[in-house]
């Protein structure tokens, strides 16, 4: 059988930073080469970063991503690198698409481009587009309908894109019918919880279905609400593990493969596949190279092991903030510390992302902050080694008070605004990123002040529900320990009773039920999609459940005006979830902006 | 030939309140057979409102939609009803659906129920499903692949619904073959500047098509950021326009009919016909009355003058902010009023849509405030009937400024926070909606404070260019002037030099280009997206088009906290555009939030 040495090159681009990722691919695709590598793979539109959103519409965008395709493979060849067969995601487009009413302006698409000694020799559009979630590629792309394979050194190779190995039949059928050798799908797959096990069983199938060693790319890091977990793998026909990358980090998964040799005719060009579901798929072969390389003695491939489940999640939390920061432009984050967990748990992940010397916490204590709310925050200050400064907001709060008679509500979020102007006159003053502290439980029911501690530039919590944040802080906590370090979370901020503390003695829990119950309504409400009276048969308070779907839907509008924050559930607020902002479905107008929920 | 007296029910509905809603069909459906209507048609989803987005993606919502239409046809026959053919748009869905990756969960349909006798005699589901813009039905619908033929007074009516008139083929093509002598189409089509004429011309051209009468009924209303116009019509097989509804106004649009008689058996219940783009239509028919009903005097309908450009967006933009605030639950509005345009200008749309007692304006000076300013807003709270109030800002810029050492940049967007702040308290305290000022020349190129003059609940002028600002405030001046009313806009908030005054002697123009020349380039880039090659050979300077290109596409994230408001355009900034946050196409980086651009 022929061998063939694959690297799949697991990177981190930038949306829009087409020069900037172009130029990582060729450091990547040299650093393979260097190791061997007959065949280097990227990610799904590692050109121009996914998701591009509109910017697939801007023609300019079109020509300027195909101009560095071509480009690149130029780049490349003179770099020596020619004989690699590198395999590059791009945004690809007709020049002179006839504009269709409800077909994309320019038709782009979704594409694969295969570059050897110099040239572009194949290009690939993805057939499935996913239109739900956070995808919308109905919006952006016309489908592809061909398959390429290549054949380097002797081997057959076929590639797809990401959401075609998620659905039934198409291209992947088409691989087996083509007699593909190796399956490479290169992706943009954003993680979720869980996810990984989810993957490893999709691409044993199609493994099976394709009836060929399958090779998956995916791309690492943090792009806007989007995180990218890497988690690279390649299975061999029978489902047999053969190498899998380590989640989160950038790198290069080599592998040696023994592959069968390729058969088919490459003079036949144009043959056809039918397919079930859309229509005929056209196979196009492109000869490269037909001798294998000479037998050599291959190296072992790793599996990487898997992050525990808390580790896993706290590491995509740190890697959507330090890649947010970076990605645009902001090297220090500031955050108000209320001495509760939320900002505790949130100043520890900006340490860990950018440094504690780059995190700055401010306590801004009103005449309602307790004691242990200063002395907890200074606390966590002194446990992380964050810059700590306490800004009383009393001066500015009666300067409004002596001009405006407020009471009740509108002076509680008077309280709340002054802190969230204050940060942003730090953040404008000295460059920080504001980080919001709100979690998922809370942004559900818009426990939260409009415009103030809503405000910012991200909101690492934004999808961990209330009962996660207490488990990451503790999980952080118990890591730091096994590795003989401070734990950084005073432990009072983990166990004392969450309060906004806006009023005398107020607690969360006069205006909301416990959190473990009050997530438990969510995650059956937002993430299950079950309505009241299947959450009532399911056991939940009808009183209760009502309650808590009300402020749900009409908390829409505080949660469009939210920060954007890095999404690890399958339906976490923002992109996924689009309520329309007046829904007099529950019965329930919209609350007034700015107000938290009225008290029980 | 038989004849048929038409309704068409342009109405207004509400998001999520099916039972509003129904309520509202039962009414109009009373009034139009108190005027001897046949036959009754109301606007796409009139059932559930249009869009209701994820709603859409809701089992129990499906459930409550589906449930409510066979209600309300048994509420139709008890209010004595039932032997008028009523048209209802409204949410479909399989309740035993399988689930299918990529295929929204329930397989919701965009319908048409025609309601006889207690009964939902027929469902027909939209085929084309538009995906772009500000549609996202793909996200939402699976298309319909039937077309329904009702014999009604011995008159075949077919009903298709918006988009399956705007694509060619398919239903309309449909009709045709099936003999239709009567094509119902059924709408929830927005607003957009100069859009009647286009929809005039579609109707006749899928006339033509059809070769048959053809009635097109569109909701009115503002629904979110959605405006929509009404501007029902109907149109002879030759193109004669036989009746036109105003725009912007509820109603009932009633018109005599002289139609074919059918010939086609109605035992043929399932015929087929071939459509180029989406395979075979089945024809299904429905018997419901075979006589024509006796010969009678028909009435004259009436065609409704069109608005002027001016006049027509002026009254989308009261349109939008009533409904947004009706629908809301506010009676009352609250604003900033700087003595410029743009607060002027929204200000008096505030008082057209909710009354002047209602609108409450606050002068807000600073030790920048020029004295004009203070006496323009005074002016125009006087020749408006406004209610006034003015809050110096100086004790509270004191306060922060006293506990934070701030300059430049950072002390401009505080004064401007502040502002935002006691607007927020306000609104609090009495409830009143609070309306952001901004217009969509600074929307594009950042120029707001993020939580300072960007605040608020809804943004009446968020999709209207400054020149256009300026515009709206002359036409509505002299409106009134030829009404022998008081002018509401000082003359000197027309005339004057735009400026922030957020600093001694600032103007607009220190850190942007003149506003026709910025909304030259907006209007190239934004709504006819040129690049900048394209630009600069059209005669763009080059220094000039480079820089309004970089600060728009960088202040992306400032427009994804803007509230929201309502679309006038092709293109408006929200929804229909969604750029990436991270975007280093441009080679520049996210500003730091909140910050206005930096002067040239």
């Amino acid at each position: 059988m022929p061998q063939l040495r694959l690297a799949l090159a697991q990177v981190n681009p930038t949306v829009g930073d087409i020069a900037g990722n172009a130029d990582r691919v060729l450091r990547w695709a040299r650093h393979a080469a260097e190791q061997g590598a007959h065949v280097v793979a990227f990610p799904e539109m590692v050109l121009t970063g996914y998701t591009v959103e509109d910017l697939a519409l801007r023609r300019s965008f079109v020509r300027a991503s195909r101009a560095a395709l071509e480009d690149l493979a130029q780049r490349l060849a003179t770099a020596g690198l020619g004989d690699v067969l590198v395999v590059v995601g791009y945004l690809d487009g007709a020049a002179d698409a006839v504009p269709v009413l409800g077909t994309p302006a320019g038709a782009p698409q979704n594409a694969a481009g295969l570059l050897y000694r110099g040239r572009v020799v194949s290009r690939y559009a993805k057939h499935h587009l996913p239109n739900y979630g956070v995808f919308d590629e109905y919006r952006y792309f016309v489908p592809g309908k061909s398959l390429t394979v290549a054949r380097i050194h002797g081997v057959d190779v076929a590639t797809v894109i990401c959401e075609d190995i998620w659905q039934d039949g198409g291209p992947v059928a088409a691989a087996r019918e083509a007699g593909a050798g190796l399956l490479l799908v290169i992706n943009g797959s954003p993680y979720e919880r869980n996810k990984d096990d989810v993957r490893l069983d999709l691409v044993r199938r199609r493994a099976a279905d394709a009836g060929c060693t399958l090779a998956y790319v995916n791309m690492i890091g943090g792009q806007d609400e989007l995180v990218f977990d890497g988690d690279s793998i390649v299975v061999g026909a029978d489902g047999t593990v053969l190498a899998r990358a380590p989640q989160f980090d950038e790198g290069c998964l080599v592998v040696d493969l023994d592959l069968p040799a390729a058969t088919a005719a490459t003079d036949d060009q144009a043959s056809h596949v039918e397919s079930a579901d859309r229509g005929a798929i056209t196979i196009t072969r492109v000869a490269l190279s037909a001798e294998p390389v000479a037998r050599y003695e291959p190296v072992a491939a790793g599996v990487a092991p898997r992050l525990a489940d808390d580790a896993e999640v706290y590491a995509a939390l740190v890697t959507a903030l330090r890649d947010y920061a970076g990605k645009n432009g902001f090297e220090s984050a500031v955050l108000g510390l209320s001495g509760g967990i939320d900002s505790a748990l949130t100043a520890v992940i900006a340490c860990d992302a950018l440094g504690a010397p780059n995190v700055h916490g401010v306590s801004m204590p009103s005449t309602y902050s307790s004691e242990h709310s200063r002395s907890d925050a200074a606390d966590l200050a002194q446990r992380t080694g964050l810059q700590f400064q306490t800004v009383p907001i009393e001066p500015m709060v009666d300067a409004y008070l002596s001009q405006l008679k407020l009471t009740g509500l509108a002076e509680e979020n008077l309280q709340s605004r002054v802190r969230g102007t204050l940060l942003m006159a730090l953040s404008n003053q000295h460059g920080h990123l504001v980080l919001a502290t709100g979690n998922k439980s809370e942004l559900a029911v818009g426990y939260s002040t409009l415009y103030g501690d809503s405000v910012g530039g991200f909101a690492p919590l934004k999808d961990v529900p209330k009962t996660l944040v207490w488990a990451l802080a503790r999980w952080r906590n118990e890591d730091a320990a096994a590795r003989g370090q401070t734990p950084p979370i005073p432990e009072s901020s983990i166990s004392k009773a969450p309060s906004a503390e806006l009023r005398p003695g107020q607690l969360d829990s006069d205006s909301l039920p416990p959190y473990d119950v009050l997530d438990d309504v969510l995650e059956n409400y937002v993430e299950q999609d079950r309505g009241l009276e299947e959450l009532v048969d399911a056991g939940f308070d009808r009183e209760l459940a009502e309650r808590v779907l009300k402020l749900t839907d009409t908390a829409e509008y505080k949660r469009r005006q939210y920060p954007p924050g890095p999404k690890i559930s399958l339906r976490a607020f923002g992109r996924d979830r689009r309520l329309p902002i007046t829904n007099r479905w529950t019965g329930r107008t919209l609350p007034r902006p700015g107000e938290v929920p009225p008290g029980a």
